[in-house]
């Protein structure tokens, strides 16, 4: 369990950084909403704040008065079973509550929570925890809030620059290897008494088959080989599904990358670059992930394999998409109430990704970490590390 | 033709017009596309400045510099002729250029028009009618402002006030009664120097039947009778497409009217009101405007028989629907060029409205003016006038 | 109104021309529905059976016994006022009640119908009435039972052939003119006592301007010419709609024109066939035949212009696209009950066409009549005459 | 391998029984596809034929004469790596070839199929082998084949009988009872020499949990307390996306139960009975499968517990939904050429369902068979066996 003074520490770095990430924006950059896969920042800011508002404040805070009655609602999300919701897509249809607005709730309530800390001498374990997963909540709204603004911009004809100097491709600079690892059992699934979500814990043995995993991510040139072989027009690489995929979207190479008169170029967070062919491969689906696996006649690690031999390879710059279905572990249990909903209503038609990325908070990852995508999804910074 | 000087207090009125009605909203309002026939404000104030800059000022001033040769080519429209189009409904996903840029084009525009004024002795008989043009427009643009603002804030859950003023609803104090008109060969289409569409020329004969029509719009209260004797649910009233159009979009009352608690209210510009029974219907499309006249066992006019008989009755508050399809008249024939694009490419599945609307610029509209729409589009302040 | 023999004679050629129709199809060609617009040619026989006993057996033969109780409502159709409807698009989807099945429906209403003659000795006005209406029904589905096979075989990947010998094409062996007529007033509408429908009645003055009208059809070979100087590509010659739709479509020649190795063929009733260029050019849309009108320079007449001048050529063999929209005439007045719903219901988006086709049943077509399609649709053997 | 004797006898009965159990129906039966997941019953006549036509006589039988060389092409199905295929939704409009055409397309075939056992006096490992591969893809076919028909007579607004007898709900007369397995390491996959598909070889170790597994299948009559206790409506059982789906699509009650005048009846094979409530649940998805499990505060269980402890319990009247996604088992390998496309493409957004059903053909179904569907598909035999 956090204590209370790492969380103040930890509520008020979160609280700023998300600000932090909005300050290069235009107010017009906070409305839109291009796909439904996308929200505009002005709800980002707004659901991680009605999120404290709705699970801390009005439950924790006697005679909290909520900022605005009738406003708030807009910010729910996914949590049907906390009153109404807005519907999804029309999100990007909503000017008002304004971003001015927005920003008046989010001192608002931050000062609420802040008040909070200020008044109570000692936490609850279940203020403590639900605090935690509002911070780690936010967090994650964190790197939607950089991927979405990166389709926002990037899918503007302008193509704007967000920051000049935001580092989306370090360099891999060491040789590429193969680290084996023994057939057993191993344990599975978070540890210790640090933050974790539901669908992660569960410790749990599994049985695993020899294998060798790669120390290195998959490069820009070695996908580029891959486009150059052909490999998006050999139906034999490609899921059923897939194939009707990138023959109905005109799927051609990955997201964000531009052949302009025969140059590859890629859209990044500081503007349009030429394509660096050292840089990790990245915006690509699971799709293309494992066409590209089938191609090398390799594939992708499993998720247990992935945090298995974790320790033996650096990670961090990509999600990495794994061969594994985004299933429950076993004895997985959802919390109770609202917050039940979390995790578990998604295990269905997902695969699992490990790893972070450019674009996640820090410590906002682990070894045990299960993020998850549809597998035809490219705005996340997803890239690809081989077993076999 | 137009005089120079006429010709500059129109430009400057109208420059200034468009401002006027864009200064209530919130720089988030100028952004959003709720669907796909609204555009956001910011877009009607580019394209009306582009198009002075495409149309004028690349033509007739010499060595003008381009505002920004990169963006403007995002304000174009439906001119397929000239340059790229942003796809009509990717309008409300740009973020960029941002409003504060779209306002220093049009000072920078609006500027380069007046320095053309200044700087030319004379005008050259061209250069005075597509400036002319360029000015109803922009006046035509004026109109789908206030009627896309009011559908954007209509249809945001808040329901926001455009104007706390704003005078939607003008009662008419006088006794119905029936306008009759001979049998007899008439002309229709404009006559005359004033301004005028390609349209609405081609002054033609027309031989038309002994009809009576009515002085007076149709009432929200005589409306409600109709929803209330079940108009919405008799088959037999509706065309064949307005039946499938009422039941899959579950259609039962006009735009804007929300039922409260078994009350009848009206989102206006002016926030959300008592429905006033007094007040002209308005915000119907086409198919209901007929499903009531045959509920009526009445009919609509015809345009030929609206323009006849136009100046027995006071019209402007709403734009009429008429029996008329949206045909070409005899003889019409297009501008060349890109102007030319400008009616004739719309005139096929469009039921033609006649009169003008509370929304309409003042001076912008006539007895020959024919104004057009689908036969389902509501957002417009349009209503009903029977005949028989 | 008809005598009570020529309504026998009517009555017994029509039911038994129809099933000349069908003679050469296979049970399977009967089933199925590829397209909404198209239905299965069971379902025709079905529903112009279910006329005759829902409209004339039910009220008129005292007694009646209905075939079969339950599955005869699978045979309504836009009547929505009578009974429940089966879906349009899920006529193709129903293998049951089976065509054996269906023509025993058919011989026993055709039965029931013909005991009616025998057994009463004069028939009441009404239903010398209705049962003409429902021989003219049959007739209009008699030529969609063509339409709609062509459309089902020429559909099939092995392009089957219908009838060996079907005269499609006949060519026009005379020299084009232009035919001049007087601007005036001129009559409009059916006249006289010989069957009409309540479209074209109404008889009314209307004022023509002087027009020149070609004495020929436009041939494949025009519009050949047509599609070689990129009429397809001109966005100036279409309407916005019409552009919209051929490039979604992908729609680069009339249907049923299959470039095989770079030579033109057509697919007829007689099977895939070189493309006649002398033949006249058929099944085009109202969007085509618009576009090659302009292309041409010259438009398409009026339907009232078609009326007024159609003694001075021939025509038949293609229904001709006019520029008139499908508008209710002056006066128009929907019959009473179900049979009201009949025409009127259609009057909105379609345009008229005027002439005949080659799958028009024989008498049935007449200087008046008005045919009427949705301008994109192509399946029909439709034409283009010009106008200036 | 299997043996040339045993695959000839396995050969005649398996082509016998697919005629078997299309003996009852009318042509049109075999022609229509009322939703894209169920083909018509031609074609899988027809693909079943091509099948041993263009893997096994093409290569086998020296001189063989293709029975049609234009028309088959017509049957290849997701093979895309053979040919070109028949857009999947368009099989339903497809009257021709005709079912006559098909039957002697069989019967050649068939025959040609005899011949090469005549001819040969031994057969290849590789002959063996695609022709046994052939038996069990037709036997699969049988399957869809009764499941298609099922759809195409139960969406049928008559609810025609496919035959009188068809037992669809053997009762489970034994008592319910919770079999324990310990935890530790089993094995898992195909074993023995026994025929198997790609996907279920792999034979590897994996670590189970204890779990409990139900003796017996979900009965209709437990699953209707869930739907009177509200089960579609409690938001919190379901995942996120089949909340979406039951709401979009109106999912209120499992497949083929009607309600009629508030009692519950079933359509079965045999036609439109009262819902049993002892009979095993049937016809319903993962997704329902999925929140019936979280009512009952249960689960369901994996494959591999599945697999495991299948011989505690009798299984084989429905395919029971698993927990598991369809993955691939470690060192799946894909076949070579045309038939390597045959599982692996469909592994992703599927679930596994085990065991086998009423209308699985027999000894066509085996412990270690991994059965697939997407997780909202209903139209086959699908049940529920709880967990915990």
């Amino acid at each position: 369990m956090i204590s209370k003074e790492k969380l103040f520490q930890l509520f008020t770095e979160t609280r700023a950084q998300t600000e932090i990430i909005c300050a290069p924006l235009e107010i017009e950059d906070y409305v839109v909403q291009p796909v439904v896969d996308v929200s505009p920042p002005k709800w980002h800011l707004g659901h991680t704040t009605w999120f404290f508002e709705e699970f801390v404040l009005k439950k924790f805070q006697e005679n909290y008065t909520l900022f605005d009655e009738n406003s708030a609602f807009v910010f729910n999300s996914y949590y049907e079973s906390v009153g109404e919701k807005v519907v999804r897509t029309d999100r990007g249809n909503l000017s008002r509550p304004t971003v001015a607005w927005i920003y008046e709730y989010r001192s608002y309530v931050t000062k609420a929570i802040l008040d909070l800390f200020d008044d109570s001498p000692s936490f609850s374990e279940e203020l403590l925890n639900v605090l935690e997963i509002g911070c780690h909540h936010e967090k994650q709204h964190q790197e939607l809030l950089l991927t979405d603004i990166k389709y926002i911009l990037g899918n503007n004809p302008l193509l704007p620059i967000y920051q000049k100097n935001f580092e989306e491709n370090p360099i891999q600079v060491f040789p590429q290897k193969w680290e084996a690892v023994a057939e057993g059992i191993y344990e599975i699934g978070h540890k210790g008494d640090s933050f974790f979500y539901d669908n992660e814990i569960g410790r749990h043995k599994v049985y695993l088959n020899p294998f060798e995993i790669s120390n290195k991510l998959i490069t820009n040139g070695e996908y580029l080989e891959f486009i150059q072989n052909g490999g998006y027009k050999d139906v034999l690489l490609w899921h059923a599904e897939a194939w009707d995929w990138i023959n109905s979207e005109n799927i051609t190479a990955p997201f964000y990358w531009h052949n302009v008169a025969g140059n590859w170029k890629q859209y990044t967070l500081s503007g349009l670059q030429d394509l660096n062919l050292e840089a990790p491969l990245s915006h690509i689906s699971y799709f293309e992930a494992f066409a590209f696996a089938q191609w090398k006649g390799m594939r992708l690690p499993t998720e247990f394999e992935w945090e298995v031999s974790q320790d033996k390879f650096k990670w961090g710059s990509r999600w990495e998409w794994t061969e594994s279905s985004y299933d429950a572990y076993p004895n997985y249990k959802k919390a109770e109430g609202a917050l039940g909903e979390y995790n578990g209503k998604f295990m269905v038609n997902q695969k699992v990704l490990r790893g972070g990325s450019v674009a996640t908070s820090a410590n906002h990852t682990r070894a045990t970490y299960r993020n998850f995508f549809q597998p035809h999804l490219r705005w996340q910074f997803t890239g690809v590390r081989l077993a076999k």
